[in-house]
């Protein structure tokens, strides 16, 4: 069921703004996002490593922290202002939702918590400014990864997440629902005017599923596959280049050392206008998933990146096992 | 000098929405728009075409007019909701600005009025739903342009044009300056999350210089060039391909039948976060209008489109008869 | 065993030229090759259909011809002059080959026959003039092919095939073998200075696997993945996007509604100087067939159409069940 | 006037090889042709540096000589076998053309000679072979470029140094006229299949215009672009990107520090067959020149490189002074 969105939220989310993960080797991941992915990394310290794309002023989008698990640690949302934060924690207290203020390097005023659906989450009102290297086209790394965009998460009970989020002021620009049903199985969720900055599907969660970073075009997503065959990440591409039904995007998946996935794709398109009504795909309609081509991997349907601590639940909505692909309502 | 811009608005601005011109050959307009750059024809009636680019969903972003004159005739914004027509219509009167509520065809509640600088500008709240094309691949025609993004005004006073709009919530995020002044030549300013929904360049105004549309990627400009060369308007194309400094675009321009113009481009760069300052640009730092490459004509220069009954003045700030470019301070 | 290349052939071969496909059902391929490919007609009559790519002035490079057999029916080739046909001619007759000069609708003198693996060729030195279309851009269409390149056939004998066309002048670029040994598994043989005219791969043929186009680059690849999405032909990918180790090939195979395959793809490297070797692939090393990304099909393995009343035979050398996709040594 | 082409020449030649260039400043060029261009360094010794396009397998197709002056050094072609540099040696000792055998580094037998135009020229029958770096995708720079292709000179005498190389097996695939006579004022000449080697047009010479790579596409063409603003070199593009008329290349031309021109272009049409008939461009049709877009520069009209000890004779066709562009005949 599609929530109502006609109302003020109790703060102002902005935009999808920074991942950390934990990851087991650091040089290893650094060295994976900075040369078969692109990023530029902005600074190195001790245990962590702080990288952003190539467009980005804000100090960091991916943080990678020195662990002896490779998990997800937490998915980084903005808000407006620092009142912004005040107001979360306000509206978290009265809602009794875990919730702590924390220090982050470079980071303003920064507040995490963990959603309904156990999601490890982040919010922060800014960060130290550093060099837009979109100009910088002779520092351009296979593909030339401009922004981060959005995340897609694994829950168990997506009615529950997207009610969550939704209530927090995101607005669902598309969605899946068991055919002839309201029944949620996927939905997209966005707050800075595309299709999205976080999508829950349903599926043994909470996981983090990926993390995606605009490229310029299709030339720069094959140009990405291209150079991960040559540096020996070619069998990381886990789905695509393919073109998703929902939202457009031309899409590439890898796994980096860790495992854990990040997405390449070409923007989305805009989603602005209150007249809009959210785009409805049966789960039973192949092409909300993809429009043409080769199936996604196994591999890509069940694997993602748990949260520390966090247990795993089954999901509440059971796929038909001839519909594998549905399991997850994933795209 | 720069205006402040820690304030609520008057009313909420949301992107830049519709342009209507003047046109004195409707078909041949028509075939241009449709053949030449791709766009979609929505609807066409008697004295009005109705056009919209490929994932656009609102009824028109551009129309084209029947008229004896080639002139601009309103430069459109869109405000979040019907409230906020009534806000402006509130504003407007109190602040003793021309405007005027009219009835558009498949338009929501919109009021025309006439800027600080004489620019004829028109804010509506909705428009009636139409089919996204973005995935009817097949149908995708020369630059397969996909959304109405900005438009760039010439006008005497780019200081008075600048304190109006960011009075109304719009944010500079990039601006040109006579070195070592804070005379300002040029401002770009947002209100949706890139870099402009609105440009003033210093110049004989006020005039439209043009609207812009954004294009998938740079193969796509160029075969929009291309497609061009091959329907007769190869000589039409009066800058470009190229890159400007100022928000990073590769560009394209082309003039219409009746010389109005038009540019395709690649997307912007994101520009959400408060702590975000303008990029300020010299005007004597040629990289602003170009980072490399062929000089743009003087057609580019010093034509423009003007609109019906308005006079237009010589710019408050003079050119070095050196720097004809900067004459108009344009990109 | 790789054959001597140091001779003069008995005649002089100069580039893959045409084919001839059986269709069922004339207008739907038709417009499956016009719409969702993007080939040219050039001409209708009541039998058959002749196609060509954007740049091509030969008459035709593919034939589809009405047929109650979805039948691959000649793979053509063309030879430099007349008097080559008339040598071709000698040559065949005094080495025991079966072979019939036949007349071809808008071809110059034409010559049938079937190799030494079965496979239906047929040589022509000349075609008439037709209109080269490549600066006709407004005509693009999907992947906007240029031109015919090559052939990839399967046979149940690589060595013979191999043998039969290098003493006919053909040379090889890149080969596979077993690993640690000189048995043929795949031969990429060129006579007009890239990487292949005709390729021949072990598995059950003679069979045509696929006849190729080349694209513009990987945008049009993708935009004619893109188009056969939205025209009912998205499932039948069955390989690609992806980019062969052999010959550097970034590719798309599709089938047609007959299920005769055609591969899209970017164009390969020169292959001209007498000093270069053929580049060797052993059989067990996956890059061979493909640098990064998803496993081709099932149907992409196996599935190829047989020539008219020409037996299918098992091949010679059989491939360990584990590695399947040794069996057919395909790229 | 045409030259007849129904012959057998008394050597063959294969394609355009390498070119060999005077710099004043052997560092700066290495690094304007490794960093801004993207060539390959294969080897630099004392004073000189060769490099290479990723794909080419040949030793080097652009030779960097330290010199005092900045001059074209040798323009070089290929010839099938050693055999035919002997043929080469007897046929222009039998002609009287100056001619003399040197010893090159990593190059086969070569010939250095003088054509009828007083171009400077090489040949040689082989190379040593290096790794072929088409692969190596996370070693590609600015434009990527694959290869050479072919060269541009400037000659007073058109008619003259077509009847050269046509004698030698060259052959014309366009040209340029006066209109209604003919008069050649450009002809594009080839060996390789496609649609020039050599080039020449009607001007102060003789001067060699440019020398050419292909890109993989049109992306590459304007990241090289983007590079060159990014490296300082944003200025040195004297003209492009524009798309030719004749020979259908996506151009981008760039100055080195020495002033040298390079094209970046993509690649041409396949010419093998001899049914061809050469595509004739009436002088005064700004077509032949570019479908669309901004004029040329001055500096790419009259600005060349000339030969060491070559007298530069005015061209013995006179362009009308209206029509400056025809000066040289220039594509």
């Amino acid at each position: 069921m599609l929530p109502k969105t006609n109302f003020t939220p109790p703060f102002t989310l902005t935009r999808a703004s920074h991942v950390s993960l934990g990851v087991t080797d650091l040089e290893a991941s650094r060295d994976f996002y900075r040369d078969t992915i692109g990023l530029v990394v902005t600074e190195e310290t001790d245990n962590a490593i702080y990288l952003r794309g190539l467009e980005e002023s804000a100090h960091h989008s991916l943080v990678l922290e020195r662990s002896d698990e490779a998990k997800a640690h937490r998915v980084g949302l903005r808000v407006r202002t620092d009142d912004d934060i005040v107001a979360a924690e306000r509206h978290f207290k009265a809602a009794g939702i875990e919730h702590e203020r924390v220090e982050k390097h470079e980071q303003g005023p920064t507040l995490q918590f963990t959603d309904a659906v156990g999601t490890h989450m982040e919010l922060t009102s800014s960060m130290s400014l550093v060099e837009r290297k979109m100009q910088n086209f002779d520092e351009f790394v296979a593909g030339a990864p401009q922004r981060l965009d959005h995340y897609q998460c694994v829950t168990y009970d997506v009615q529950a997440a997207t009610d969550f989020w939704t209530a927090l002021g995101m607005r669902i620009s598309e969605y899946t629902a068991k055919d002839g049903t309201d029944e949620l199985w996927g939905t997209w969720m966005e707050v800075k005017g595309n299709t999205h900055d976080l999508v829950f599907t349903n599926g043994r969660g909470p996981r983090l599923h990926h993390f995606a970073y605009t490229v310029p075009d299709a030339t720069a997503l094959l140009h990405a596959a291209d150079v991960a065959g040559a540096t020996g990440f070619g069998q990381e591409i886990d789905r695509g280049p393919g073109r998703h039904g929902i939202s457009n995007a031309l899409f590439l998946y890898l796994r980096d050392p860790d495992q854990h996935r990040i997405e390449l794709f070409t923007t989305h398109y805009q989603f602005i206008d209150l007249e809009e009504v959210p785009i409805r795909w049966d789960v039973s309609n192949p092409k909300r998933a993809q429009l043409w081509g080769m199936p996604a991997s196994n591999r890509w349907f069940f694997e993602a990146s748990e949260f520390p601590g966090e247990t795993v639940n089954e999901p509440l909505l059971k796929a038909n096992p001839e519909t594998l692909e549905q399991f997850l309502g994933v795209h």
